[in-house]
């Protein structure tokens, strides 16, 4: 090690995220029976604290699964081989619904963006229009893959006008930048449990306006593991239908009483102010912000020509313990991907920052030492 | 509490299972990113622990899922849509194929025997000979609910005559009881962690023969979460194809390890004679084993007429601490699941004897006090 002896190992990929101690700690615990009341009494109440997180008033169902098996839920459930769906993609979370899409047989109309760019209301609009027939419409609310986010409130509007539900990627947004389902029109919504509400992967969650359970219940469903109505039927008893990731479920207990705690506007609040600040960092040192309309999930900084990428990245780890993100497929090498999601705080990012500098430092590259830091703390500081 | 102070809680259903401190632990550590050297490096050990615990040279595949998505995986990728498939059930299990095959359009042929029987190998060779046109024969090795084991060692020697591929629910036996993969024909062989694999629920683990391979390539695969062939090609690389329940791979590590250090012949040995002393025990008792064909993963045991069968599970539970399973549906009331899968040993079961004979004891129920245990002790010091 060049530097620092101890060297702590500190995690700031956009999925999996630092877990707060107590969290984990409630994972170490003996295992209980998944079928006994003490059960029953955990989910009902991790399901309440999911539609604060959510904000609806329809029940958010915990399915044990990665982010994407909530997805093939969302496809599976709510659309018939053969119909209309508009992707809205951005990037390569949107190409994930793209996938699921051409396996469940969807006739799908792309809106695309290059990499970097959001997919605009407007560019929706047009679609919708062009497509009356559409069914339903899947976008992303944080394009980890670039940082853009999309503007779902606008997007919520368009689709309300029409019959066609609009289904919502929130994997790696839902819980660390505004989103509200009931207020928002947004039809279906799926998250992970490893990005914003702090705990390892394991579990998916979705959650169904009432438009969209009319589609769920006038389509046949292509999934007995996924098949919602199943879910819902077991969670009016507070249950599930196939024995659950239990211990998982108990641990996201104690993180949701973390988000209930700080107050769901004040965590999103708290990530939009470190997210300018970490912008305003990042651009003091001589860097740019790859994505046009930023989300607060996390930053996306793009690697200047004269920097190796992925080797400013290892550097980055090996000297100083920081495990930042790659960029993915095309963008390998290109990007640098920054989170601020769960148990992340403004000194945690300020931190990140420091370790990227003196990085970039060692390999030469030309900065003002201490502007990145001190543009954070100054942007940091005139937030509120 | 009546007797006992500082009452310990004790697990002695069939799923969840009791988990080693050790991996626990693993647990309740740091997370770390999925992608990382590291978690490719894990994944290969997992990997191949698993292929020893499955006896197969095939890769065994980890997915992020409940059990049922394992058997969600097999009727996916290797049965199309109106084709047919033959179930061999022995109880809830066996009708929890049925309700994936279902779900997927299978044109089934069952093969039924009641609760407490086993489906036998004459059955079996009787409904293939009838129905030529099989593709895929469903079954499962130990029937949790009833506490049956199916003969799966005769029923591959009949299957592998025929074009058909066995599938086999081993989610609550594979690991506590034998079972060769390879070695008896087994096509597709699914399991569970929260079983005998000495883990929390979240991960479920699924392989392939050759054969299944060459049906499963030749079959449209519908989904995109449980599409083998994504898994495949991942794991050619050490990885996954979506963020797995990383925490969970690393944990099952630990326990695969100990599975390892005890030897998988060992292993199945002593739950062999656990089971033997633990059906002996029962019968001193005065009491009936449930299952004409037994399997050593749990011993069920018949509630005589006179007894409450659920009011004495809850008295056993809130007096002494032992929480075993009642039986399921039509069933309740009527059984008591015993399990002896994961982390148990002699001395547990030995303990949950004395914890029924006591309660039993408490309700009047006439037995000569001591010689459960007494008979239990007999059985288990004349094994080896």
């Amino acid at each position: 090690m060049d530097g620092i002896r101890n060297m702590k190992a500190r995690l700031f990929t956009p999925g999996p995220t630092p877990v707060p101690e107590d969290t984990l700690l409630e994972l170490a615990r003996p295992v209980t029976y998944h079928r006994a009341a003490e059960a029953k009494a955990i989910l009902a109440e991790v399901s309440e604290d999911l539609k604060y997180v959510f904000q609806t008033a329809q029940p958010v169902f915990t399915l044990t699964s990665s982010g994407t098996g909530g997805m093939e839920a969302a496809v599976s459930n709510a659309l018939a081989a053969g119909e209309k769906a508009i992707l809205c993609t951005a990037g390569r979370w949107g190409e994930r619904w793209r996938g699921v899409l051409k396996a469940f047989g969807a006739n799908i109309v792309t809106v695309e963006v290059p990499y970097g760019k959001a997919v605009t209301p407007d560019m929706l609009e047009a679609a919708l229009a062009a497509h009356p027939d559409t069914k339903v419409v899947f976008t992303t609310l944080s394009e980890t893959s670039t940082g853009v986010g999309h503007d779902l409130e606008a997007f919520g509007k368009i689709v309300a006008k029409t019959p066609a539900l609009l289904a919502v990627d929130g994997i790696s947004g839902l819980g660390a930048m505004e989103c509200k389902m009931d207020a928002w029109g947004l039809d279906l919504v799926v998250t992970g449990s490893q990005k914003a509400l702090m705990m390892p992967p394991g579990l998916a969650f979705i959650s169904a306006s009432a438009k969209a359970w009319a589609k769920i219940d006038a389509t046949p469903v292509r999934s007995f593991y996924f098949d919602l109505r199943r879910y819902r039927k077991s969670l009016a008893e507070s249950d599930t239908p196939f024995t659950p990731g239990n211990t998982l479920i108990k641990a996201q207990r104690v993180s949701l009483k973390r988000i209930r705690a700080e107050g769901i506007e004040n965590l999103w609040a708290r990530h939009s102010r470190i997210a300018a600040a970490c912008r305003a960092g990042v651009e003091a040192l001589g860097l740019k912000v790859f994505a046009e309309r930023p989300n607060s999930a996390l930053t996306v900084i793009a690697v200047p020509a004269s920097v190796d990428g992925t080797a400013t990245l290892k550097a980055l780890e090996k000297k100083y313990g920081y495990k930042l993100a790659d960029g993915q497929d095309t963008l390998k090498g290109h990007i640098w991907r920054l989170s601020h999601m769960g148990y992340t705080d403004s000194f945690d990012v300020l931190g990140a920052l420091s370790a990227l500098e003196l990085t970039l430092l060692d390999s030469g590259f030309k900065l003002e030492v201490g502007a990145g830091v001190a543009a954070f703390q100054k942007t940091y500081a005139a937030g509120k």
